[in-house]
C-alpha cells in the first residue's frame, strides 16, 4: 500500500466509522478500523457484528492494500497530525505514517481475520428524504427501553405498508408513534425492529447536504446508504407489541395547550416533586372549567401553578412522571400541542396541533 | 421583604455566588444563599467560609427584607422561570416567588445565622486592568499542586515589590512565574498565598466589561472587587519555598521553537509514549546540529519526529513528563518560544520570545 491523502479525509472516515468499533473485548480484531486503499479511493470500516459502517473518500492511490489499525490509538494519531500531505504505506500489518520530516509507525491486526461487510441478497430498496427521516427518529427513539432483558423494546419499530412509513418505539410505560407518506412506494412491505444503537448513528451521520437517504432490506438485515457511508446493521428478532390496540381511539377531555409554557410549567412543578425513593417526580394534573392546575408540596416547599386553556370536555384529575411528558415536549416543534384524557387510569395522548403523523401516549401513575 | 425584579437579574445573582457555597455537609446554613433586599437593590451572598461571594444588583424594593435560601434547589427554580416580572415575598423564613397567576414557596434557613461577609480593616487597595490579571492567573495556576497535605502548593504566591506584581505557582515538579510592571504603585508590598480556588473563582467570574480590578488585602484575607462582584478570600498559611534560588540564571543550550508545531510533535510523541504503569507520558528530546529529534518505541508502534530549530549551545538529550510541557504551551500566546537546558539532570525553562514577564521551569525525568 502507498497512498498520499490529506488529514481532513483521515478524519472524516474515522469519525464515521469509529461508532461501530466493537467496545467489548471478546474479538480484538473487532478493535480494528480497517482502511483499503484501492483504484481512488480510501475505504473505512469497522464493526461489532451487530453494526457495520464504512465510509469511501477519495485519496491518490500508488500502490493498493489493506491494513486494520487499533481504533482509538489512531484516531488519536490522526487527531494530531499536521494539516499537510500525509503518505501511507503499509508493510505485512504495519502501517508507516509520514509526514514533513517524521513518521509513526503502527502495528495493525491481520487484515485477513476482519469480518466482511456483507451486502444483502436481493434486497428491497427505497429512497427517503434526509430531513424527514431524522425528524421520525428523533421523535420515537427516546421511548425505546434501555433494559436488555426484553430485546424488542429495546429497538424501533419500521414498518411500512400501504405507501406509509411508521416508526414506533416503546418502554411499555410510554409509546411514541411517528408515520409519513412515501412516494410512489405503494408496493413496499415491510415490518422489522432495528436497534436504537443503529438509528443513533444515523442520527448522529446523516447531515444536511446528504439530501436522500436509501434504505435497502431483508429479513434480518438493514442498510442506509448516504453520501460517502453505507451502515448495515442486524434486526432485532421478535415480536413487537400491538400498538394499535393501545392507542385510544376517543377521549372524554381535550386540551390545547401552548408547547412552551406548558413545558416550563412541568419543569418547575418537577423542580418540587422529587420524591427521594425512586427517583420519578410525580405530578399531579387538575383540569376543570378551563384551568389548568398543579399543586405541589414537598419538604422544600410548596408550588401553585395555574394556566387558562382551551378544553372541551369532563374536568380530570390524572398525575404523570414529568420525566415522560418532558421527553416528548422536548422533541416537539409545533407551538400548539393537544393533550387528551379518559378519566384519571387511563393513558394520556400528546399530538401536535393539526398534524395527524405523530401521536404520543403515556400511561398515569396511580397516587392516592 | 416585597421586591420586583426579572428573571435575569436572579439568575445573574445565582450563578455569581454559586461556586461559593459550600459542597461539605457541616453547617446546613453554608449551603445557602442570602438575598437581601435594601433601597433599591439586591444584595445575593453565598460562603464556605474561605471564600465569600457578594454580588449587588439592581431591583425594586418595596419592602426590605433577607431570606437564606438552598442554593441548589433555588437556583434550579430561578433557570426555569418565565422571562416576566417577578414578585419575591417573604414571611418568616419563607420567601413566595410569584409570577402569572403561579407561586412557588420555598423555605429558607434563618438569616440571623448565616456568616456575614466581612470587610478588611484598614485595607492596601490597587487596581490593575481585568485583562492582564486574568492572563497572569491563566499562566500560572495549572502549575499548582491538588495534594491537599502540603497546603501552601495548592496555591499563588501574590508578591509586590518595587511596583511590580508576582504570581508564582509550583507543585515542585515545575513552577509558573508571571510579572507585570504596576502603575504609580512602587510603595505597596505584599506577599500572601490564595487559593487556587480563589483564583479559579476570579478568573471564571472577570468579565472584559469589568475594566478594573481593585485588590484589597490586609494580613490573613484579600478581597478582588470588580463590577458588581465582592468577593473574599482567607490567604493560606505557611512558607512559600524560595523560587528565585531555583530558576538558573544561565543555560548550557538554548532552542528557539515555533510555538504550534512544537505543540503538535509533543501531542503526537506522547500518544506513543504512554508508560501504563504510572500513567506519565515520558518523552526524550534529543538536540543536535539544530535538529531536534524524538525516537519513541512502544509496544504500539513507534515514533521519529525530527524538527530543523534555532539553537546554539551544546548537544544534550534530556526527557520530560508530556504533561508538563503541553500545560504550559497551551497557555501561552506567542508564537515562538525559548526553551533554555543545561544538560540531561538541570530543570529545563520555557520562555515566550522578547518576553521578561514570564518563566517556566521544569525538572526533567531521569531515564536509564
Amino acid at each position: 500500500m502507498k497512498i498520499f491523502c490529506t488529514k481532513d479525509i483521515l478524519l472524516s472516515g474515522v469519525n464515521t466509522v469509529q461508532k461501530a468499533v466493537s467496545s467489548k473485548n471478546t474479538l480484538p480484531i473487532l478493535q480494528g478500523i480497517s482502511i483499503k486503499g484501492e483504484n481512488n479511493y480510501l475505504s473505512f470500516e469497522a464493526t461489532d457484528l451487530e453494526i457495520g459502517i464504512r465510509c469511501i473518500l477519495p485519496a491518490q492511490v500508488v500502490e493498493e492494500g489493506t491494513v486494520v489499525l487499533p481504533a482509538r490509538l489512531f484516531s488519536e494519531i490522526v487527531r494530531k497530525l499536521p494539516d499537510t500531505t500525509i503518505l501511507l504505506e503499509q508493510k505485512s500489518n504495519v502501517l508507516n505514517i509520514s509526514y514533513f520530516e517524521s513518521n509513526i509507525s503502527l502495528k495493525g491486526y491481520d487484515p485477513e481475520e476482519f469480518p466482511l461487510l456483507p451486502d444483502l441478497y436481493d434486497p428491497v430498496s427505497f429512497n427517503l428524504p434526509t430531513f424527514l427521516f431524522k425528524n421520525m427518529v428523533k421523535q420515537t427513539i427516546f421511548s425505546c427501553s434501555t433494559e436488555e432483558n426484553r430485546p424488542v423494546f429495546t429497538g424501533v419499530l419500521l414498518q411500512i405498508e400501504e405507501g406509509v412509513i411508521k416508526l414506533v418505539a416503546t418502554d411499555t410505560h410510554r409509546l411514541a408513534y411517528r408515520t409519513a407518506k412515501m412516494d410512489n412506494n405503494s408496493e413496499i412491505k415491510f415490518s422489522g425492529i432495528i436497534p436504537s444503537k443503529t438509528l443513533a448513528e444515523i442520527y448522529r451521520l446523516l447531515k444536511e447536504e446528504d439530501e436522500l437517504l436509501e434504505i435497502q432490506y431483508s429479513n434480518s438485515q438493514i442498510v442506509f446508504k448516504f453520501g460517502a457511508v453505507y451502515l448495515i446493521s442486524r434486526l432485532i428478532d421478535g415480536q413487537f407489541p400491538n400498538y394499535k390496540q393501545v392507542i385510544p381511539q376517543s377521549c372524554e377531555t381535550k386540551v390545547h395547550l401552548p408547547l412552551r409554557n406548558f413545558t416550563e410549567v412541568v419543569e418547575r412543578a418537577s423542580l418540587l416533586a422529587r420524591d427521594g425513593s425512586n427517583n420519578a417526580n410525580i405530578i399531579r394534573f387538575n383540569l376543570e372549567n378551563s384551568v389548568l392546575r398543579i399543586d405541589q408540596t414537598s419538604e422544600l416547599g410548596r408550588i401553585s401553578e395555574q394556566m387558562h386553556v382551551e378544553m372541551s370536555g369532563k374536568a380530570v384529575s390524572i398525575s404523570f412522571n414529568s420525566k415522560y411528558l418532558l421527553d416528548v415536549l422536548k422533541v416537539l416543534e409545533n407551538e400548539e400541542i393537544i393533550f387528551e384524557l379518559s378519566g384519571s387510569f387511563s393513558p394520556g395522548i400528546i399530538k401536535p396541533l393539526n398534524d395527524p403523523n405523530y401521536i404520543y401516549l403515556v400511561l398515569p401513575v396511580r397516587t392516592s
